[in-house]
């Protein structure tokens, strides 16, 4: 019997990916001097089924959850930020709601369980489903029933979208580099030492204790990292199930995804062991900062679009990126032919 | 007696990038999360002398020329395309044109001087001061007159645009990359074999053409090549000198420049050899694919904001990068701080 999880990724048109290609070779431009830009435009093409790629309608969703391996000590803020920043993103303060609104983008955060309950809150589905996660040093992240939960309340929330040309998935929880980082530890495999980076700053002693939560983590574990669900229930976190749910459902629905930091590529990983047939719906927006990104970017064969240094998570990256494939849409639909414009070919 | 373009630059206000980079230390994010989009924001506030920097008004302005060079075959297009490519810009088929409507920027074409005259066109400002450059592999590029006037066109361009918040110019010449290619061999210096590559397309044969030409033109020219002007004069074009005027009189009126690929790029190398005051008023918007780029963004120590292999020209790549700047922007400015949004600190 399998999971809802695992069904097939929607079909991708590789009619409009020929047709889009050969478009591309009739604008006035030397051909390919658009660059990526050009792939992106061709790749919409396909996944969209359209002559013309569009990016109009934008759905952002942030999972927000706090870890229980916070109590480790590996977090250089508090574990009350997690409820903070979600008011934050209620109130429109933070950075993924700024871009949200320059975006036009639908926003909506999901709290999928944050240590503490939170009140009602505007533009927040309360779906917590758990004060956090176990902490994962101590016993497995979640139950097996947890799991399934936190990756269907991604599926939910794409449900919730409706029409949207690409998702947005962002997240917030404390110490949730720490659990990405063992996830990807785990999926790859990479030691510890590998993929640790600083998350939201911590110093250089932080970094070794981080190191070392990581590497014990994976040793008790060991013998349980056998799949990805349960490499996923072991060590990663609620929003990140979510995150790891909602990419699946979106390729499912065939709406394109646009990954954007560290810890959405650990959930992509995670997607994609999950059900390596979406693998064609994943954009990814940026390498970050975090010392393990680009090794992830670069087991998925991806090349992001931006290396800005940015490590802020929320889906900010991937919401930076996209008026960069807006313009490619614009490029692609709007310029002249060279037979049209009477320009003379090499 | 100096000339106009070694005028100083405005200055730069040191109070106000102390206020940018104070705000950006209290907003809800991690340190430094933002990367590189805050450098931007903070370097935008200390030239724009605002404590909201903003870039709603961009002017794009795209210089086009011929160059005599073109007669030795260095070009994967023959000479007649500049001139159709003006046309192209006129009637929106462009990719620069499509770029500039959905970026909401002003946008105007100076002729500087295509091969034979064009009709009055809408948008394009006849300022035709030649039949194109000479061939320098013969003979200087232009005379000094010639080339003082052309820089001139780019002062005039920039006095044409009025208010604005940033500045992007584009070029348009046939057998531009190797006139921009010479230029910064000789201002480097480096060697043709260095900085030589592909241009809109040549084949390996047309590559080491290229290179030849180059390395001859620098021989030929190689007692001239003792200033800045004189190199301009000898190697240069009338877009790219046009191109240096513009960006030296932007920073003299205290409009931040945004430089686009290889030729802009060789452009603001002969700007700040006449001028080296107006460094900080250059931002780099990509990284192109033409070969030598990196070379000269290196050596200006500057970190370009994108790397997509564009290598269209046009002013293409800077266009694309405007959005990423508008995002910095409305994230110094509308993002909330720890204390009104009651988030804890690390």
């Amino acid at each position: 019997m399998s999971s809802w999880y695992q069904q097939d990724a929607a079909p991708i048109s590789e009619e409009h990916r020929q047709r889009a290609l050969a478009r591309q070779g009739q604008l006035t431009k030397p051909p390919g001097s658009l660059g990526v830009l050009e792939h992106c435009a061709v790749a919409l093409a396909a996944l969209q089924r359209r002559d013309q790629p569009q990016l109009q309608r934008v759905a952002i969703a942030v999972f927000a959850a706090d870890h229980g391996v916070a109590a480790e000590g590996v977090s250089a803020f508090p574990q009350v930020v997690t409820g903070e920043m979600v008011r934050n993103f209620s109130t429109g303060g933070a950075a993924i709601t700024v871009l949200a609104r320059e975006l036009d983008a639908r926003f909506q955060v999901i709290n999928v369980g944050t240590v503490n309950p939170l009140p009602a809150l505007p533009n927040v589905l309360d779906r917590r489903l758990a004060a956090g996660t176990e902490n994962f040093c101590r016993q497995a992240a979640m139950s097996v029933e947890l799991c399934e939960q936190a990756l269907a309340v991604g599926r939910e929330a794409i449900e919730a979208v409706g029409e949207a040309d690409l998702f947005i998935g962002g997240e917030m929880g404390i110490a949730n580099t720490t659990a990405a980082s063992a996830l990807a530890c785990a999926l790859l495999p990479a030691s510890a030492e590998e993929l640790v980076g600083r998350g939201t700053g911590v110093d250089d002693a932080g970094l070794r204790l981080k190191t070392q939560v990581i590497a014990n983590a994976l040793q008790l574990h060991a013998s349980q990292l056998d799949s990805p669900f349960s490499v996923l229930r072991h060590l990663g976190g609620l929003e990140i199930a979510a995150l790891a749910g909602a990419y699946i459902h979106s390729a499912q629905r065939g709406i394109p995804v646009l990954i954007d930091g560290f810890i959405c590529t650990a959930a992509a990983l995670v997607a994609l062991g999950l059900n390596p047939g979406i693998r064609p719906w994943l954009l990814f927006s940026h390498c970050s900062a975090e010392r393990g990104h680009r090794r992830l970017v670069d087991a998925l064969e991806a090349r992001p679009l931006l290396d800005l240094d940015l490590r802020l998570g929320e889906g900010s990256g991937a919401a930076v990126a996209v008026p960069l494939l807006r313009l490619a849409c614009a490029l692609h639909n709007q310029m002249a032919s060279f037979d049209s414009a009477g320009v003379s070919r090499s």
